[in-house]
């Protein structure tokens, strides 16, 4: 691995966690990794837009593999979910309220101005969904109703992410993390 | 009504829901808005901040309106919630995947760097809470319950109309109606 490279990518996902795509500048990713402008062309020589759909990618494997690493540790899905969602709501408190759902300032805000930034954040978010659905699946839930709570578990954590920052407080991610072991645990398996 | 300042609040409202706080120029907002500089500063000496801070403030009294017109419409909680969410993926969609959503850039972005517009995207949060929570109390849903829904509904709407802008479909806000729908039917009211 590349380290330089790797630095330029790893800063430019903390900070589009942090201000999204328009307000991260390239001198700021520059100024924060440490790295000449040079290397940045070199390494990225389609610019700002090529690195953010990197950074997006890597984004979305990582936290793909954070969801299915949790969930592993307790065998009950509405469980798993349960503490999964606990321990976001433990890392946004963590941070000051500085971090937590690396995706949705990009996603939102090239939804339609950037295709590829399109692209990169519907594969991400499809990475996260699918390792939702792999654990449902596993506890004898069908595809197609594990596929409909993955959407919904991923909806409700985004969205729980949104208010516990805003409100500088885990708790609706708390609240998410009940409500949502409410429903595994009511809705039927197929 | 002054005509002038409404309608550069109203320009922000729109900017703001499309790109954010930080890539939202005073310039882009003179230039869609039509007025001149002096206009802007007369009108918010303080710039910027104190305009996004008015825009936020009319938002979310805005969507509070339309939530309590729609949950009005009818009586079952579960069904008045199921349409309104649906509505909500309408609208998403009709907008060509631009808009839904008009307070969530600038709540991630500001959530730590501008104490005055957390503030203002808190209330505003909280108003859209209290227009969900007002339609369970008067359906005997116990008060610390409909708070608890209430905060859970606004998450899983702001995390799927995050999905559905993305994914250029309703289907994942279609999907938060039904499961909120049946959230309702199936959680103790008390």
């Amino acid at each position: 691995m590349n380290t330089t490279r790797d630095q330029i990518i790893e800063t430019t996902c903390e900070l589009l966690e942090t201000y999204g795509y328009y307000a991260t500048g390239l001198n700021q990713i520059l100024a924060k990794s440490g790295t000449p402008k040079g290397s940045l062309y070199y390494y990225f020589p389609e610019g700002k837009e090529e690195l953010t759909s990197e950074a997006i990618e890597r984004t979305g494997r990582r936290v793909a593999e954070r969801i299915k690493h949790e969930l592993s540790k307790i065998g009950d899905p509405g469980e798993a979910i349960r503490s999964f969602v606990s321990s976001i709501a433990y890392h946004v408190e963590a941070s000051g309220f500085r971090a937590g759902g690396p995706l949705m300032i990009v996603a939102m805000e090239t939804a339609t101005s950037s295709e590829r930034l399109n692209l990169a954040c519907r594969e991400a978010y499809h990475l996260l969904q699918q390792a939702f659905q792999e654990k449902l699946i596993a506890n004898a839930f069908t595809e197609a109703r594990a596929m409909q709570l993955a959407i919904f578990i991923n909806a409700s954590i985004e969205g729980g992410i949104i208010l516990s920052r805003t409100s500088h407080s885990g708790d609706p991610l708390r609240n998410v993390a009940e409500m949502l072991g409410h429903l595994l645990n009511s809705l039927p398996r197929d």
